[in-house]
């Protein structure tokens, strides 16, 4: 007998079916003999509207009562789901993030978890009850007020119970089926893995894959938690994220041992870049401009200088398009002190990304890449490089087609055509 | 400096104007320099929202996580409502019932209040903020589990908080001016009464008054509440119900000395009338009949009983017209035991009530009452009188015709139509 910790988001709990739906999951798992730990998110738009409300009372909400407004959304779709395990003949109890043990820092709307300290939960499990989790939710140890974690918070919850309950799998589900070698709507030929590393993971996640959040990964990596990403809607197996020396449950060393390079080809659109041209070449000159950037707020992503040979030097970043205004503007006024001759502003990139783990391993990665990009014609622009990744960045008009060529060159492709699928609430 | 309790009802914080015209109310009150505590209810359908989302889950919800689906509703509302209030500049908390120490036994959807422990609400006074709490809610003080106090709760927990903070006065806010000689709607002439003692507060409410809940009313006069009945729409003073040896605030000796012999009269359609017929007139038997009746778990009101020289007697009872198959089942059910002849149902009947603590010192109250009804040939068929009140039943439709007769006799009729609005919320 394991003790599983399932997560379900929104979109899987948005109406009654759904959580009827969830339900029979629920208890199919618990009949096969486990004990069963859910974290759920609010019910479909349940946050919406209530973002909705608080819209209309005041544009800038006082965050502590932002999350006591928001933290009623899980309240309502977990006992609405323990009801319905109630209603199947099996015994369920809701808990909030409070009464769960969740304890966080006091960051209103971006909590961080401090501890978890789930005595409750046991106990009910010991009882012999399934328990309900409300997502997304804490309770702050200083002040004892109710928190909220931000982006990723349910399936951060749903891998930090795991990690205090030592469970044996998280399984987060979702409306897609599992970790993709790309985005079936970007790539139709996209084909399913049936593994991952979590170091892969959080790589492909930070470069636009949707499916698992980089905090929950990140959070499981840390913490030994064995993630398996699969769907609601069927009763695959998904894509199972190993952490450092995790073997996978299914135990296939025979594809264990002939690990693939290239995990999976990644595609992003929201960044812009920004070119700080003519810059001095001297020493320091980057830091200054990077200490301006970042004192802007703006989260800048890949960076590119090209030494050159004329006392001066371009230099040339990325950062999410909604940070590029105030980045060009903290600059601007910084002119005259960074001494550079001008800027430029390009909002129509795209970025290509290859994450693969067998990089490490294996030469001539990068080579497939450039191949099948000058062999359709396409011109790279940037280039950058972590272990197991190579970003480059192109036309924002060419990166589909791009990506689609690269796939094929990386021998990605499968037979048929992915579902496509829709990406799942927080 | 006072303590002054607040509490507003569902139709009081319906959407987002209301929740900011309320926020405004709480301001002055905080503007006038007291210290404020305000117990908010759900926003107007919330909690029918919920309970329709919960019976597409299941017909009979477990309870538990029934109270932990409602207690949502007041969450959304009181966060809203200190957002409004943090916007208007003024520090505000919200509590849930848990966080506001309102302890209850663990009778979920409607749970009894045990002990109230607000050393939270304190500190944010102390600390000069105004204190926002969910009404209708506590925590199981057993397992720690959220509970809910069923109907009237909200005003009860306002009283509850009034009397644990030893507030000056408990404000429960509505749609309606405050306690009138008669339901507005049923009798346009109706005064709006300055005061009114608890012990007739309690009667009013027993018998059809519906602004404000026997509940709360009753906690009020045990822990020497003060309550002041007013409207969320105006800024006139409402009713104050003041318990033994309290003065009236506003200390009009004047009108103490000459109190109203009659506070109001009362009109109640919801009643059935059940006559047990040929019972032997022997003893035990009205014990056993009762005894019957409560068994099918109906809520007996009045009760009379013709003694006849024929060795057998008619007993009639009203019940609300909602329990009266049950009863008539259980009673058929017993008929040999009981040995009575038959039983007539009658569900068209009416029942008017004059309440007054003045009856006590004052003759010939009740013969007023009669008058006025035989003046207006209006048939009388069960009398039951209290302490303070006369009750009579008669036939439906005659009802509202016998009410303004009755107020008029009784020197009630105002001068002007009062304002008729609509009932409010839990």
């Amino acid at each position: 007998m394991a003790l599983i910790v399932q997560k379900y988001g929104g979109s899987s709990v948005a109406d009654a079916e759904g959580i009827k739906r969830v339900a029979k999951r629920v208890i199919d798992t618990r009949r096969a003999g486990h004990d069963v730990v859910v974290a759920v998110s609010a019910m479909g738009d349940t946050t919406d509207e209530l973002l909705e409300l608080a819209g209309e009372i005041t544009p800038i909400p006082a965050p502590r009562e932002m999350d006591m407004l928001l933290s009623s959304g899980e309240r309502i779709s977990m006992a609405l789901l323990a009801m319905a395990i109630h209603s199947m003949g099996f015994d369920a109890r809701s808990f909030t993030g409070p009464q769960a043990g969740m304890r966080t820092d006091s960051r209103y709307g971006a909590a961080r978890i401090v501890e978890v300290t789930p005595d409750r939960l046991r106990e009910a499990l010991d009882e012999g009850a399934i328990v309900i989790v409300a997502g997304f939710q804490g309770i702050n140890d200083d002040t004892q007020d109710i928190t909220t974690l931000g982006r990723g918070g349910s399936d951060t919850t749903a891998v930090a119970l795991a990690a205090a309950l030592d469970a044996d799998v998280c399984e987060i589900y979702s409306d897609v089926e599992g970790i993709f070698t790309a985005d079936p709507r970007v790539i139709p030929l996209a084909r399913k893995l049936d593994r991952v590393s979590s170091e892969e993971m959080l790589e492909l996640a930070a470069n636009g894959a949707k499916v698992l959040y980089i905090r929950a990964v990140e959070y499981a990596r840390r913490h030994g938690v064995l993630i398996h990403a699969r769907s609601t809607f069927t009763s695959n197996e998904g894509t199972y994220v190993l952490g450092e020396g995790m073997a996978d449950p299914r135990g296939t060393e025979g594809e264990d041992m002939e690990e693939p390079i290239v995990a999976g080809v990644t595609t992003d659109l929201s960044q812009a870049k920004i070119t700080v041209a003519g810059v001095p070449d001297v020493p320091g000159k980057a830091a200054e401009i990077f200490k301006t950037v970042a004192k802007a707020g703006a989260n800048v992503d890949m960076i590119v200088q090209n030494a050159a040979s004329t006392g001066r030097t371009d230099i040339s970043f990325t950062v999410p398009k909604s940070d590029a205004a105030v980045v060009l503007k903290a600059l601007g006024a910084e002119q005259e002190t960074l001494s550079f001759e001008g800027l430029v502003h390009d909002d129509q990139i795209g970025k290509l990304s290859v994450v693969g783990a067998g990089m490490r391993t294996h030469s001539g990665v990068s080579a497939i890449l450039f191949e099948a990009l000058s062999a359709a014609g396409i011109n790279i622009e940037m280039i950058s490089t972590s272990e197991v990744r190579i970003s480059v960045v192109l036309r924002g008009d060419e990166l589909i087609d791009a990506a689609r060529k690269v796939h094929t060159a990386y021998g990605l492709d499968g037979d048929i055509e992915a579902v496509v699928a829709a990406g799942t609430g927080r």
